[in-house]
C-alpha cells in the first residue's frame, strides 16, 4: 500500500493458489488484478515471492526460467536453502534474497498492516550475486517502506535468525501447550490471561504451514539454540528446587541484560 | 488518576521507603501529598498496599495493627501467604486481598499507565473473610476503574497465576539468557529483534526484587508448570532430533488451540 501511494503509475498483480485469498486481496485494494502466474510473470518488473519456504524452493526455479530481465526478489525466514537450491540457476543474477524481520501470528491477504514495515529491518542475503540493477531495484522498495538494510551471508542470517526469530516462536508454542495442559479450566485462561501472558503466548496462533519449513530448513541451528534454552529453564528450576533464591536473583538480573539492547 | 476523576474529593497520600520515588509521585500528580506510614494510615479511610510480595508479609501486620475502621487492601501477584499472615489478626476483617490481571515489565511511579486497568480482570480472595463494608469499597473502585471482579480462593488463585502469569516470567528470563549466551553479537539482537521476539521477551526485563519473592511463595505450582514446560520442549526437541515434522505440525497445532481462548 505504501508502495502504491509512493509510486503512483505501479500496479499490483495478485497470484494466489487459494481463490478466496485472491478475492479477498482485490477487495482490499491489496492487489489491482489476479492472475495466473506465467502471465503474472510476463507482464511484471518485479516479482515478489511470499510463500512458505519449503513452496519457495519449488517455486523459485519455476519462476526464474520464465525471467527475462525481470526482477525475483522471496520474503522467506531462512535463506541458505533457497539461495542454494538457485545457486546454478542460469538467471540466479535476477533473484534478490530478503527477509524482512517482521510479522505476525496472522497470515492471508486480510493480515496486511498498512506500514507494518516502517522502522524494521530487511536482510538482504549474498547480494553480490545479484545483478546491480535488479539489486538496486529491491533496495529502493524497502527504503520506500521504511526498512533499514542489514546485509548479511546466507549462513550468518540462519545462524541470527535462529537465535533471535525461531526460538522464540518454539518458546510460545510449548507455552502455549503448557498451559492447555496444566490449565483444564479454559474460563480461567480467558479470564485471568494477564498482558504478560497474551505477549508471550502470542506467536502460538501462528501457522504450521509457514513454521514447520522454517524448523525443518533451519533444523540444526534452531536445535542448538533450543538445548541453550532448555538448560537455561533447568537453571531456574534447580533454583527452585533446591530454594537457591541468591542465584534466582542472579539469574533473574542477568535477564534484565536484555533492557541494554532492547529499549 | 482515573479514580480521582472519578471522585473529585479523593485525595492519595503517597508513602515510599525511596525518597526519589516520593518526589517523582507528586511531580506526575499521582500522589497529593507524601507522608511516613503511621500518619498516612491515621488520615486515610483506604490503604493501598503495593509492595513486593516479601515486604508485603511484613507490612500487612503493622498496618493493621495501627488500623481502626480503615480499610486495607493489597495488590500482590500470591494470595496464599499474605492471607495466612494476616489470618489470626484482630484486623483480618478490614483486610481484602485481590490482585489486578495487568502490569507491564515496569516499576516506580513512573511507570504509572492511565486507564491501565480498564477492561481487566481483578481477583478478590476469601471475600467472605471481609466486612461487607471493606468489600463494597473495594469492589467499587475495581469497579470505577473500569475491571471486572472474578472471585477465588487464595490457593486456586494461586494455582492459576502460576500457569498464566509466572510461568510468562519465566519463560521470558530463560529466553532472554539463552539469547544473551549464543547470541555474542549484541548488534545483531539489536538491529534484527523482531516484534516477535520483542514481545516474547519484554517480561524478561522485569524486577528480581518483585519476582523472587512471588516464586519463592508459589514454588511448589511453579514448579510444577516449570516441569511440564520443559517436558513440552523436550517435544519439539526431539521431533527436530528425529526429523519428525508430522508430530512437530500436530505440536504446533495443538498450540494453536489458544487461539479459541484468546482472540
Amino acid at each position: 500500500m505504501v508502495m502504491k501511494d509512493k509510486n503512483p503509475g505501479c500496479r499490483i498483480i495478485g497470484v494466489d493458489n487459494n481463490k478466496e485469498h485472491e478475492k479477498k486481496a482485490l477487495e482490499l485494494g491489496i492487489a489491482d488484478e489476479v492472475l495466473p502466474l506465467d502471465k503474472a510473470i510476463e507482464k511484471s518488473s518485479l516479482i515478489v515471492l511470499a510463500v512458505p519456504v519449503d513452496a519457495l524452493g519449488k517455486l523459485l526455479p519455476v519462476v526464474l526460467d520464465q525471467v527475462n530481465d525481470q526482477v525475483v526478489m522471496d520474503m522467506g525466514s531462512t535463506k541458505e536453502n533457497v539461495i542454494a537450491l538457485a545457486a546454478d540457476h542460469p538467471k540466479r543474477s535476477r533473484f534478490v534474497a530478503t527477509h524482512p524481520m517482521w510479522g505476525t501470528e496472522y497470515s492471508g491477504p486480510e493480515a496486511a498492516v498498512k506500514n507494518a514495515f516502517s522502522n524494521k529491518a530487511v536482510v538482504i542475503c549474498d547480494s553480490e550475486n545479484s545483478d546491480t540493477d535488479a539489486l538496486e531495484l529491491v533496495k529502493n522498495i524497502y527504503r520506500q517502506i521504511g526498512m533499514h538494510l542489514i546485509y548479511m551471508y546466507a549462513a550468518a542470517h540462519d545462524l541470527h535468525a535462529a537465535y533471535i526469530s525461531h526460538i522464540s516462536h518454539i518458546t510460545s508454542f510449548a507455552l502455549a501447550n503448557t498451559v492447555l495442559e496444566k490449565e483444564k479450566e479454559e474460563d480461567a485462561i480467558f479470564e485471568l490471561a494477564s498482558a504478560g501472558f497474551e505477549s508471550t503466548v502470542r506467536l502460538a496462533k501462528s501457522n504450521a504451514a509457514m513454521w514447520v519449513p522454517i524448523f525443518k530448513q533451519n533444523r540444526e541451528n534452531v536445535l542448538d539454540v533450543l538445548n541453550e534454552h532448555i538448560s537455561q529453564l533447568r537453571k531456574f528450576k534447580s533454583c527452585l528446587e533446591k530454594e537457591n533464591y541468591e542465584y534466582l536473583e542472579e539469574l533473574i538480573e542477568h535477564a534484565n541484560g536484555i533492557r541494554r539492547i532492547l529499549k
